[in-house]
């Protein structure tokens, strides 16, 4: 199953978007028994933000973050709610 | 169902890891209605993985992109296979 078809089954429970939004995940799966490498995933979703919020304003309790672990695989979450303001408005008229 | 148990349920196939992969997964959801506000993910998409890449190597390759795009649900998906070099070695010995 695509991933869309994950979220889009997902997205039932709210039927209109208020809020634009913007999930960023990710997903780092190690070779079996690997256990030397560092997790540089902490490091790197703090990068990754600080990317993210060239593009859109991102106020610090819009932002939910997700860690997941199972066994080699481990899953990052990142949920931002954008807010109303002139920069994301969206040209309602016209 | 979180993104993990999705993850999982498709792993299945590939039942031991050869190779580390990571992913990047970016959905962007527009309020309804919603046409003016351009479309950042591409641009996005190039800076997300450049940043990655200070914390891997990505070969050309080994990167795969998808976007999927379904009302205002836009769904950008990156792949990408660790290559087998040494700096990404894990350290098998001891």
């Amino acid at each position: 199953m695509s991933f869309l078809k994950f979220l889009l089954g997902e997205k039932k429970s709210s039927a209109s978007v208020a809020k634009e939004r913007l999930q960023l995940i990710i997903t780092h799966e190690r070779e079996e028994g690997s256990t030397g490498a560092p997790d540089f995933l902490p490091q790197l979703q703090k990068d990754l933000i600080e990317v993210i919020s060239k593009y859109i304003k991102i106020n610090e309790q819009d932002l939910k973050v997700n860690v997941d672990k199972h066994g080699n695989l481990e899953v990052l979450e990142v949920k931002i709610e954008m807010p109303q303001d002139p920069k994301n408005a969206v040209a309602k008229a016209g």
